[in-house]
């Protein structure tokens, strides 16, 4: 059995690599509900929905969010009334938040709701949310270079989706806070599944706020660190860049150094391998000495057929395949 | 200044023809909201969102409810992941609904968000909901004629829109109950609307649960009690039949007499005028019996024109024109 730890779009892209090279049922993916929001007092799981959308074959693979050949129908007439339209809600997509929000209106945990939706989309493999509490990942952002609604001079706090989306991520970051998390708890299943893995799969998404918040949930980290031999993280920045979203930045705003090296330094104390892409084959002997092995391989996902060639390459490790070390 | 009570359907399509024959901006509306319902997280006012498309022009004549040329991009999506659709919303409708919710997330009440929709929609009439607390029609079912989803044998309560659309109003009902309506407050602005309003227009709704719920709200009976020789409604029933809805069956089944009489009973202590279709010119002195003028003229509303006519003379009896009497 492989645990992955997901947030969106890279660990969307990576997963369906993954659902190629191992049995779809013997996957299962923790992913990040701290991007959640409510909005037109819909439930939304961004990272939830890029996860359900990619596995079921669904996804945009241009814009990397929301299903492809959507239509617009309701946020066109949204504009029309000056409704809030800075995050673009597709038809299709509405009806998941629609579908969502009512069940947990009706007593339904978001467990309980994913696992309803990924069935309803033939998805085999498990995707649990990291917690059933709400986690809200808020962002203080100090200044921004976009000029779009938001004149902040600093110090400001705002919710995820807002410096995601609304601020397109343009704005500098000086802290970061997982509002709920201390007395959140893992979903069920989420410890057990990280205690009987074979091979924990951390997924190429932002290590700040992906996969922190899913840190943040009080028992995953222990569970993780106690799993460290068997942990494996593909990193999320190649040669000093993200290739997608602002996790370069980010880190070099929160004190990190926006490299493989960086994210290694952040993983060290519950991962034990981490792959990188050929452009950081130099950063080798420094990750190594940061007591992780280092897989170095094209990690650029430009189609299926390369996740799933990394994630062949991840599952060898498993069997012990030094060839790749 | 004229004040019209409505529900929706036949109230929409009695003041699409009020705004003809008077300056709009002269017309308030106080609207039932009893219908109201929160279905997937989304707060829904059908008799509002009624007089809000038909007094915009977008109204579906067809069908009565909703706008024309709609479409069902997120119900076709919900349907499919075996959501609740019994209750249809359209795209172009659904975009009312997240912006009022939305709003009213945001600490806006039910009136201020139905004036910026009638505002956005260009219309000069003044429509608000008969109160911003929640007031919920209940009704208790015994037995259905319906197998559709639901084979109850009695005494149940439901929301009104499960009785009205889910069962298809065919469930023979043993009570009503306007759950809220004792600790709730008229929007503000209605009872001073009552006061000033040169005539009072009750349309024709059904008295029990379009008319019922805006006089269970304290405070607004005694208001239109204080103003009974300036009020006038327009019956529902022509013929003993309800031209739409349950009104007909539903009043017999709560032991009042289906027919314009029965409408004179329930309303004689407030209303001083009864406008009655010609197929009920019979029923006059019996009306009269029950204290009330009783205009006869032809109501049943097959068009705008129509409904232009019967509100001209509506407006007329203010005028002390004695033909029409």
């Amino acid at each position: 059995m492989i645990l992955a730890l997901a947030g969106g779009v890279g660990a969307a892209k990576l997963l369906a690599g993954m659902v190629r090279v191992v049995q779809p049922s013997t996957l299962t993916v923790v992913a990040n509900t701290g991007d959640d929001m409510v909005l037109h007092g819909l439930h939304i799981s961004p990272d939830l929905d890029t996860l359900l959308y990619t596995l079921a074959g669904l996804n945009n693979a241009e814009t990397g969010w929301g299903v492809a050949n959507e239509t617009w129908s309701v946020m066109d007439s949204l504009e029309k009334l000056g409704g809030q339209t800075w995050f673009r809600l597709g038809d299709v997509d509405l009806a998941t938040h629609l579908y969502r929000t009512q069940r947990m209106t009706e007593g339904a945990s978001l467990s309980e709701v994913t696992a309803e939706l990924f069935e309803r989309h033939h998805v085999l493999a498990r995707v649990v949310p990291m917690s059933d509490s709400p986690v809200r990942t808020r962002v203080t952002v100090s200044g921004t270079t976009s000029g779009d609604g938001w004149f902040g001079t600093g110090g400001e706090e705002v919710e995820f989706q807002e410096y995601f989306v609304r601020l397109a991520h343009r704005a500098t970051v000086s802290a970061l806070r997982f509002d709920g998390a201390e007395t959140a708890s893992p979903a069920p299943g989420v410890l057990d599944a990280i205690a009987a893995a074979d091979q924990i799969v951390v997924c190429p998404s932002n290590p700040l706020v992906s996969i922190g918040p899913i840190l943040a949930v009080p028992g995953i980290k222990d569970a993780l660190i106690a799993r460290r031999d068997d942990v494996i993280a593909v990193s999320p920045i190649v040669g000093g860049r993200a290739l997608k979203g602002p996790a370069d930045h980010m880190m070099a705003e929160l004190g990190h150094q926006p490299s493989s090296l960086g994210v290694a330094r952040l993983y060290s104390d519950w991962v034990a391998t981490l792959v990188v892409d050929e452009r950081d084959a130099h950063l080798r002997s420094e990750i190594e000495d940061e007591g992780l092995a280092c897989i170095v391989t094209d990690t650029v996902m430009t189609d299926v057929d390369v996740a799933a060639r990394v994630c062949s390459q991840i599952t060898a490790t498993r069997d012990g395949d030094a060839v790749l070390r």
